[in-house]
């Protein structure tokens, strides 16, 4: 894509309004715009991120057999009420439409997917079922000042699980939590996201939370190093301060964000809505359920939260907007603009995303200082210079060196 | 995908609260779940019907170079009233939260994107833009009764564009309109599907909409046999029953369905919102929008409400959810079963989306039955009797003939 063509504008000042490193920059980028607090859109520059984090969660669910569907926001009254739901959350989004009828905007999709399935499940041979979708949720934050960590709409891909038995449902979730790993590293998050303990309800004794190590992170987490896995600090005193795994005692209290989180929750929700089946030994049984939740724009936030430097964003590989960004200076000068040009017809060729700076009224230094900012991976320069020697200059993010290559040394890295 | 498991089943009877033949046909199918009035989940079916047409969509607004983003569904109460529509629009939803705060849930998108593109438009240089998303819309519709023909909540892709002058607007509208009219053929609906005059506004004498014949429409339309456009009822009168392109007052009137609206905005927006900017001669200026909007339920909803026989829906094969349906019948035949098997493999490994009906406890008459209801272009029976042949079956959804070929031959034809 051509710079000079892209809607949005970098800003040398951080918002007035946010105090959230990850706000700061992505709204001085231009990745995101805050419509009010706690709600923000996505530029066309953010939604490449946000389309490469959906496209690699969808990739993990589709392995484990998810089938993607969509679900509404908007749930009558009446399915809240069935769970109790309707009066317990705080942070449920109600709109009222005359005395007996008022819906909610749902903050997750239980209320809808179980009666859903409740159509199609009688037998166990109609088990298991995996089904996901990416949907907005909202939640009526009273305190929204995390940047993109917490909003009170987002978009979470959620996926909920039908079992005939404990022991699929505990195959399943084994399945997930992998997938999650994946997930979490693919997005560059692997090193610092933790399998947290957290409490469970009444069905199972723990939950789990992937918990990304950050400063900005409202939860508390107590890391095992032994097990490299951590507790949420909700459970630490049944805990008694030690590991569920190893016994350990030694553990390390750090601040983190939650960037997903899976929960079994057995039959609550089947027995709320019927969702019977009758089983091999022709008994009616409820069907046991899990669900397993991401939000996508926290993924996002907690990427920008860890993954910078003084001079803007680093963006891991996998979810960056674009591989490649060819800064083309003196644009007077034929040979460097053909010379960029080359280069981005050949990056288009090989189908490798390319941002190319090719903005006529922008010094050398603010272009620099735009690049750090975006965080684009690759950073090549096009210059006089350059172009004398019939080199490219190429320079990583996320390091300092700077070396010049012939056209067939850099795309031989660039394709890699 | 094996059909025995996947989440939805076939009903024989259709919903007994429903008049519409969309919502009939697509809850029999399964392809789509009511929640409520005008409020329907896709099903893992549905789903794969509604990311073709939304893939198609964003194909070709790609092509005119439309840059994706997402915008959020929750507005504050400020910009719709700053636009006087916080007011004047009977459909809006509104979520109290204070007596000085209140949201409303996006109907369309204008009160958002005008001030984001405010911080980033101030000169002709910044000009054009084109940017849309695919968003969930809210209308608090009275009487929901057409299916998916008219929701409370659907998925919208909605485009604005951003010009310097009058020209340039006039110039991407004809774009627009060569891009809709791409949609609605790969769609399926391109020989129904007519360019509607409708009317303007303030700032052009017409908006157009592009509507489809059906009777089961709410709107009326006046065609005109010489030009394939039509005009709409609203403005039929002012156009004194004549064509506005060739004059000619010989007119059809027919019952339609809006699925698509293109409408030049002018400066409405921009002058609410103080979106401006400095043009060629250094004046400061307005920036004159246009918008440009297709529901997708409802292109959904308008294909199956005019491709369906009495046995179910024929899907156009760009949006079909599967292109080819592999009926195995006799299941404890192992031949069959193989036989089965390898086409399945065959088109796995040559990418073809296909069903296979490896269910186990149905006869050869209910996956007949089936089979046509969900409407899936090729529908290929393995038998005992066409194993035996070394033979398929093929049968066009939209022909009668049934025709035994073997496996290359096959192939070849479900390739094309």
């Amino acid at each position: 894509m051509l710079q000079s063509k892209l809607l949005v504008k970098t800003s040398k000042t951080p918002p007035k309004d946010e105090i959230s490193l990850n706000a700061k920059l992505l709204i001085r980028a231009g990745f995101v715009d805050k419509l009010m607090a706690g709600v923000y859109s996505l530029t066309p520059l953010g939604f490449r991120v946000f389309k490469k984090i959906e496209n690699i969660i969808r990739q993990e669910m589709n392995k484990i057999h998810g089938q993607e569907l969509l679900l509404p926001s908007l749930h009558p009254q009446k399915n809240w009420e069935k769970t109790g739901r309707w009066k317990q959350m705080d942070d449920l989004f109600k709109i009222p439409l005359n005395e007996r009828k008022n819906f909610a905007l749902g903050p997750t999709h239980e209320e809808v997917i179980t009666p859903l399935a409740q159509k199609f499940i009688s037998s166990y041979k109609d088990l298991p079922q995996y089904v996901y979708q990416f949907q907005n949720k909202f939640r009526l934050e009273k305190r929204a000042k995390s940047g993109l960590l917490r909003c009170l709409e987002f978009v979470m891909k959620d996926l909920y699980s039908f079992h005939a038995t404990q022991k699929s449902l505990d195959q399943f979730y084994e399945q997930v939590k992998k997938a999650y790993q994946n997930i979490f590293t693919r997005c560059g998050l692997g090193d610092i996201t933790y399998l947290t303990y957290a409490s469970g309800g009444t069905f199972s004794k723990y939950s789990h939370e992937f918990q990304t190590l950050t400063q900005s992170g409202e939860d508390h987490i107590y890391l095992c190093p032994e097990c490299q896995i951590a507790i949420n600090q909700e459970i630490i005193k049944e805990q008694k301060k030690s590991c569920p795994q190893c016994q350990n005692s030694q553990l390390e209290k750090k601040k983190a964000v939650e960037v997903g989180n899976i929960f079994k929750l057995g039959t609550r929700f089947s027995q709320a809505f019927g969702l019977r089946f009758s089983a091999k030994d022709g008994r009616i049984k409820p069907v046991i359920m899990g669900c397993y939740g991401i939000g996508l724009q926290r993924v996002m936030g907690a990427v920008v939260e860890t993954q910078n430097d003084s001079r803007g964003i680093i963006w891991p590989e996998e979810i960056a907007p674009f591989k490649v960004h060819i800064i083309q200076l003196e644009d007077k000068d034929q040979n460097v603009k053909e010379q960029a040009r080359t280069l981005y017809d050949l990056t288009k060729k090989e189908k490798i995303p390319t941002l190319l700076d090719d903005r006529k009224d922008k010094k050398p230094g603010e272009k620099f200082a735009d690049a750090d900012l975006f965080g684009i991976p690759l950073r090549v320069v096009v210059s006089q210079n350059t172009s004398r020697q019939k080199k490219y200059e190429l320079k990583h993010r996320n390091k300092e060196k700077k070396i010049l290559l012939s056209q067939q040394q850099l795309l031989k890295i660039i394709k890699r």
